[in-house]
């Protein structure tokens, strides 16, 4: 989205700040589905075998939760934002295992924010993810930075 | 999968093996599939609009990439090994963009490997991981720890 008109430009993510997203159910069909296609380790697939692995009980792949915070960021606040896409992720933490029929919350905080060193009218925003579960506990942890467009920028994006 | 029967227990990865799966082709279908449920970022799903993006075409969401990637290494090895899970990614890096009819490959190399500090039957092995395109191009590094049983470990895992 133009940054003239986003709704959340660089301008507009201070440092400190903390946005929260959710809650959003993840089902158990949800989650075979998910595994079937992507990562069909039996933990992810089949009760009797989950109940053997060392997270003790069926669990989404943690690559589904990655997809499911990812959606959640997008509706929460990317979609309307003038971000630009970003070059990875810093570190990624599969903490506790996601269940079926979680409800599911994100919060994202605002670490820091630098302009781009080659483009005059970007800028970076650090940000820390955290995904929580119905009981309030830490499921996946990350960070990244991304780029967003400049509201106030003379340069064209 | 048991460490005893297992094609690839802790004791079988060597420093500095490499590891190469695929290709994988990736489709125009799938990449608007995957986006439309998780990452609806207009770059990931409309030409026109990612004709103006900064990856200047239609591209594959990040975390799609990272979802075959996994797929890639279940399939090549996870399947036929006595891995016990992941806890997390140190760093994910989207080099390149990933384009449709794109013919995937990943490069698997062994970094190191260590017991685990707490349980006798398991050992921790460090890969870096990488996805290439079908001109050679790195279009995605990570790397990250797993958890594999032991072979020839005393104790029951």
């Amino acid at each position: 989205m133009d940054a003239k008109t986003a709704r959340f430009a660089y301008e507009d993510f201070e440092v400190g700040s903390v946005m929260t997203f959710g809650p959003r159910l993840i089902t158990r069909g949800e989650i075979i589905e998910y595994a079937t296609e992507f990562d069909p380790q039996p933990m992810h697939l089949d009760d009797e075998a989950a109940n053997k692995s060392m997270l003790k009980g069926l669990s989404a792949s943690g690559w589904h939760s990655c997809a499911i915070m990812m959606r959640m960021i997008y509706d929460g606040f990317l979609h309307e934002s003038s971000s630009l896409g970003a070059p990875g992720v810093d570190e990624m933490r599969w903490m506790r295992p996601v269940r079926p029929d979680d409800q599911l919350t994100i919060r994202v905080t605002c670490l820091g924010k630098r302009d781009s060193g080659s483009r005059p009218q970007v800028g970076l925003v650090r940000f820390n993810l955290e995904m929580l579960n119905g009981k309030n506990e830490i499921v996946l942890q990350s960070s990244y930075s991304g780029f967003f467009g400049k509201r106030n920028s003379a340069a064209t994006p």
